[in-house]
This record gives C-alpha cells, sequence and structure tokens, in this order.
C-alpha cells in the first residue's frame, strides 16, 4: 500500500517523523493562536484552520478552532480521512495549480506552515474514559515471575481475556509536561505498618494508546473485524508507576494512586490508516481465543519503540528498544472485548496497551523489568546509576515505522519528574 | 443546625422527599424545555431559568441552560448556597412582597413550578473522572469471608487505606433507564476453560456517590480539614456488577466488564449543606489511621437507605435496609486519600463509596451478600424466588434523613434489567 513515488514538495528530512505519509493530527497554540488543529509536513505544522479559510478544504472552520480535537474526529472516517488525503494532494501533486499556488505564494505559505519548533502542542482530545490494558506477554511474564510464580507467571484468565482496567483521565497529560513526584502509603517490607511519603519506586511503562473515533450506544458491541471503523489512531503512552504505592493498594480492586497522579502522551494522533502498511503478524495466541476475539489476517503493527532517560544535566541514555508488533493481544482484540458486554464508547476515550516488552532484556518496558526490581541497575553514561527514575529526570519515548525507505514516526512523548511537593 | 419553624407556603407532604429543609438541584426536560437547572419542593420542580427571569436569582441564565450542572457547580458554594439560601427563603418568607407574588401570581407560578410527575430529569453532571470505593467494612468483611478467608476477611491494607479503583464514567445513567443483562467470559467451577454468554450473576451494589465542586490543580491535595469545600453533594448510585464475570477477570488488576456496562445515579443532588444537620458518629478506626486520613468530629451521616424489587408484573418487595453511618471510611477521608498523590480532581467527577452494608443480615447491601451468594435465595410476595436479579426485575433504591420531625430525601434511583441483546 505504500506508493514509494510519493513525495512531498516541502523538502523532508528523510529522517524526520513527518514524511508524506504520515499526516497527522494534532491541536497546537502559538503567541497569536490560542488552539487550533493542525497536521504536520517535515518540520513544519500545517494550520487546518488557515488550510480551510484559503478554500483547500471543505471542513466547517469552528471545528478546526476547537480546543480539541473530539468534534473533528466525530465528522466520521469518510471526512478526516478525505482532509487527509487533501492534504497529501496538495504538497505532493505541485502540477496542480491549486497546490502550486500554495507553493509559490509566500505569504499564503507562511500563514499555513508553521515550524515546529515556534508553536506548542496541545492535548489533542478531550478524554472521556481512560483504560490500560495488560497485553504484552513478556510484560506480563516479567511481572509474574517478579512479585508471583515463575512457573506460573501468568494468571490463568491472561490467555483467555485482554486484560484491562479503568484509568484516570484527568490527569493525561501532553508531552512536555512535568510532575511532582507522588506521595502516598507504602508498606516497607520490614514493618508492620504502612509509611506515608514520596515513592521511591517510580516507573515508566512504555505504551501506546489508540483513541476512539465513533462512538456506540449502551448495549452495543463492535467486534474484531469492524473495530478498525472505530478506531481514530494512536499516540505513544507513558503510563507513569509508583511500584511501591501499587504493591501495597492494589488487592484486590487493581492499581489506584500508583498511577493516577499523571500520564504522559504524544501529541500527534497518527492515523490507523497511515499505519496500515505497517501491519505485521503477532505472536500465535495458543489456546484458541473464544470466538468474540477470534480476527483474521496480520493485525499486529511494525512500530519500533525507544525509550530514553536524560538526568537533570546530563546526556539522553537509550534504555530500551522494544516494537508494538511483540503486542499478544491486538486493538481490535481489546476493543472487542471491552464492548462485548455493551459498555459504550465515545470519540477521545483512549485506551492503552500496558507496558509492551519484547522477548529480549533490552526490550523490556519498565524500570521494573530493565532493572529486574532493581537488583540490576542501569548505568548511565554519567556513570550514576538507575533502578527506577530519580528525581529531575526527563524520560522520552519515541515510536516510529520504518518499510521500504520510507518512514512515518509519532514524535515525542517526553516528561520530566521534579520532587515531591 | 435544623430549624423546625422553617416551612413553606407550598404544602408538603410529611412524606415528601422535598422539604424545604432539602432544596437539592437537578436538570430536567418537558416537552417544551430540552434541559434546565431545577430545583424540587414538595411534588414540584422548579425551574431555576424561569425563577432567574423573573429576576428573583442573580444567576446567569445561560448558566442554567446547560445540559449539565457543571458550569453551574463550577460558580463556587458562596454563589450556589446563595441561590439555596433565597430559594428558601422566597418558598417560606411570603411577608416578603417578592415572595408574595409568587405565591398569588398564579401564571408566574405555573411557569416556575412544574409536577414532577409532568417532567423527565435528567443525569445532573458530566461526570468526568468516576471513581468507585470499597469503605464499608461490613460489606468487606462479608465478601472477604465469601470468597476468601472467614478468618482473615479484611486485606491486610482495608483498615489503613479507602481501597478504590476507577470506573467507567461514560455508561452512569440517570434513574429511570433499562439496560441489557451484559454478555462476557465466566468461568465455571467444573470447566477449565472459559465460555461466553450472558451473565447469570447479576448483582445490585448499594451505594451512594458524591460528586466534586471544585477542581485542583495535578500535584495538589485536598486535606481532610478542607474536603467538604470540594464536595458538592450527593446521589444514591446503583453499581451494577455480574458477579460471574467479576471472579473471572479482577485479577489482578480488579473488576472490568463486570462492572462498566452500567450505573444508575438518582437526579437529584442533595447539597452537602442539606445533609449538615444530619452527621452522626461512624465506627471506630482502629488501627488509628496514618495523619493524612485524620479528621475531627462526627462526619459520618444518618441517611437511611432502602432497596426494593420489583418483578416485572409484580409488586415492590423490600429487600434491604441500610444507612450510610456504617461507612468505616468518610467521604472527607476518601478525597483526601484520592488526591494525596496530587491526582487532580475536576467538577462534576464521581467518586461512590462502595456497597453499603450494615452488621445486620438485612442490611446488606448486595444480592450477593443478601442471598449469601445464592445459597439463602429470597423469596419474593409473588412467591417467587430470587438469587440474583432476574431479567425484567426492577430494581429501586430509596435514601433519606430524618430528625426532629425533618425529613430531607434523595428521591429513587430505578433501573430495569432487560434481557441480554
Amino acid at each position: 500500500m505504500l506508493n514509494k513515488n510519493l513525495k512531498s514538495w516541502i523538502e523532508v528530512d528523510a529522517n524526520s517523523d513527518f514524511s508524506i505519509h504520515n499526516i497527522p493530527f494534532g491541536i497546537y497554540k502559538d503567541n497569536k493562536v490560542k488552539h487550533r488543529a493542525c497536521s504536520a509536513i517535515g518540520e513544519y505544522i500545517i494550520d487546518l484552520v488557515e488550510l480551510a479559510d484559503a478554500g483547500f478544504l471543505s471542513v466547517d472552520k469552528s471545528i478546526l478552532e476547537q480546543q480539541f480535537l473530539n468534534e473533528f474526529i466525530s465528522l466520521g472516517k469518510p471526512s478526516t480521512n478525505a482532509v487527509r488525503a487533501k492534504i497529501i494532494d496538495l504538497l505532493s501533486n505541485d502540477s496542480d495549480p491549486v497546490a502550486a499556488e500554495l507553493k509559490t505564494n509566500k505569504e499564503l505559505f507562511n500563514k499555513i506552515f508553521k515550524k515546529q519548533v515556534s508553536v506548542t502542542m496541545l492535548l489533542p482530545v478531550r478524554v472521556g474514559d481512560y483504560t490500560d490494558f495488560y497485553s504484552s506477554i513478556d510484560h506480563a511474564t516479567n511481572i509474574g515471575t517478579m512479585i508471583r510464580d515463575p512457573k506460573n507467571a501468568l494468571m490463568s484468565n491472561w490467555k483467555h481475556i485482554p486484560v484491562g482496567y479503568h484509568g484516570r483521565a484527568s490527569s493525561i497529560c501532553v508531552s512536555g509536561h512535568s510532575f511532582h513526584r507522588p506521595k502516598g502509603q507504602q508498606k516497607p517490607a520490614d514493618s508492620e505498618l504502612p509509611v506515608y511519603g514520596p515513592a521511591k519506586l517510580l516507573d515508566i511503562e512504555l505504551e501506546t494508546a489508540f483513541i476512539i473515533g465513533k462512538q456506540t450506544q449502551m448495549g452495543d458491541s463492535v467486534s474484531t473485524s469492524n473495530a478498525d471503523d472505530y478506531i481514530f489512531g494512536m499516540v505513544l503512552f507513558n503510563d507513569w508507576s509508583a511500584r511501591d504505592i501499587q504493591t501495597w493498594e492494589y488487592v484486590p480492586l487493581g492499581p489506584f494512586l500508583a498511577k493516577n497522579f499523571a500520564s504522559t502522551v504524544s501529541p500527534w494522533i497518527i492515523t490507523l490508516e497511515a499505519l496500515e502498511p505497517f501491519r505485521t503478524k503477532g505472536y500465535t495466541q495458543d489456546p484458541k481465543v473464544l470466538p468474540y476475539l477470534e480476527y483474521k489476517g496480520d493485525r499486529n503493527l511494525d512500530i519500533k519503540l525507544d525509550v530514553f532517560l536524560k538526568p537533570e544535566k546530563g546526556e539522553e541514555n537509550h534504555i530500551c528498544s522494544s516494537n508494538y508488533k511483540y503486542m499478544y493481544w491486538t486493538m481490535e482484540q481489546q476493543l472487542a472485548h471491552h464492548t462485548v458486554n455493551g459498555c459504550n464508547i465515545n470519540v477521545g476515550d483512549m485506551m492503552a496497551s500496558g507496558t509492551i516488552s519484547g522477548p529480549d532484556p533490552k526490550e523490556y518496558g519498565s524500570m521494573m523489568e530493565l532493572t529486574w526490581r532493581g537488583t540490576k541497575p542501569i548505568t548511565l553514561k554519567d556513570g550514576s546509576e538507575r533502578k527506577f527514575v530519580n528525581d529531575n529526570d526527563t524520560i522520552i519515548m519515541k515510536g516510529y515505522c520504518e518499510k521500504d525507505g520510507i518512514k512515518i514516526g509519532f514524535g515525542e512523548c517526553v516528561a520530566k519528574v521534579l520532587p515531591a511537593k
């Protein structure tokens, strides 16, 4: 499906996340604009309000001026895909007189295209409900091995159910924020009673999330074969986790304060259509899943994922390379499962993958796994060690697909940990 | 704090939930009005838009015409309490010329006061995030006794943490709805593999929920002594639960599809100010809680709670009487705990109590407990038995406070179970 001949007349670095094959959606602000829908090409954002104003898009301008993309996404895939196709056409086909004007009219160009470094990207959607899955078999096996029983690392339900739980929507922040180390109850192994204080074991979770593009009514279910109609696109997701708070609180109703203090998402929604050429085969599901979870074809995605840790005054340290293809459960299965009981979904709902670990120890998606619960610290370039995340550390997550020399990327998912308040 | 001399010039039945001491807030619609803020007195709703239009309230009308009360609540307690005080004044003091006009001008009266039976109440708030606690010690002890170990019924964290988890906001419905029995995976005891089908063990959970009235920023915490400033009011809450789905899915990350198919809330938000005179002592907390959870005074509330089950063509059967005073953890403690890690809260967030059971078997707040996992079925007036909830059963929850002959009530929280789709 990749058209290798497709090129933009705007120069795009071969290493850029934002080739003409991407054309993601986001919301930006700058010193003139409070919030506007945009796309990206190379080092530019594309202001969709200005593009509509200039007559290139047939979308109601007011929809592009909202604080979030929810209303735009709600137009439906035929409309949003048409916008994407139109942008691709304008950027690739300069023999078209309209595109030619865009290329040659400098004033018009500067209205529509702004350098990415000159704008601030905002949270792309108003998240109604946020769900986190637990769908990487390598991750679940690692955690089960460490904290339960290496011989029975996976719970008995794990291969039958894409296990998931509800998370907190209010504390999902866009890349570029910082937050204070959470405080809370922990129970030290040598103490009979819990203590209160800043979390000592602050961890990351390398995840992606998909964003719902079409709502359902209560009582409706989405099948695996229809699921893609309901998935608008994907972002990177860092599900910050305080392991010491989690260990003490999570029985029997799941993680709560260990996770709801902050989550970080990348600002660009990469459409499912842009990702489609990068489909790949996933793990074989054995035992066979129940019929409502069956799916056809290769439904995993080859998304290369990297995590970097940057100390306050140090360089970036590459600490993990993973890949979305290691997911045991696909997005389509997650969505079919989420709605099989009639649970209704809304545009803007966010559903995260759970930590994405691969089989190799360098592919583990959390510090908990990378340092094996702190028993094998990571040594950074500056000589310091990390068992978990320290105050003033910045975590950077990146993701991209590459095939036949064509690359599309997610941009960055960055957040910094400040000392406890 | 109860002023026994306070009487309304509108006749209010002694048994009404909506005495002049209540004056709750809600949203109604009828054949003329799409959605409007309202209050209630006796058998009437009070249209706040008309009241403002007639010059009795100094609130921007557009705020009262919203689909939800979030914007109204966001005005802050000084403003919303002033509205409540003004209504109480208008309804009690007919020597005031303004109130006298309201009483005597029939046309004006009919604009402002509409019979409750002639309108439909809507969901009062847009719920951003929904949290469910697990704060009744009798309930937690019953469940622990049944499914774990009678000798160690409570988990080791239970008396230290107001255990809670995130739930699904999208499927919270206002009283009066019906929903289809959820389908999903269950693992029968005699089967090695899970099966898929309609839940067999559909249960209720008698709860209340409080609604956040003031937002915080990420990183902020609310103390137990300040918590009441952030709690706008309370509603009744039925946390529908599919026990067979729950048993199979909930390890290790908590309930998910077992609960997110539907929750039911009563339409009237009873303000914390109206409830204040009904404060009472709760269970003694032993062991002592951590300092951030300590509180002063009697912070429980004497709210009498009742549950009725009505079969398709039968009468209402009273199946449970409980009381909010049996809560081990108070709302103030729940909110302090929820925010101790810096988790931000927004106006309209809903935080439910968890099933409220009392010490007596007639005070158990779920079918699971009332029938002790189905081993002691309830016999209804029509001679039929119930272990859990059947198709076409309607569940009605009611709640009220009563003291010194003064009553304020919550109205009803009603929903009907339809057969699986």
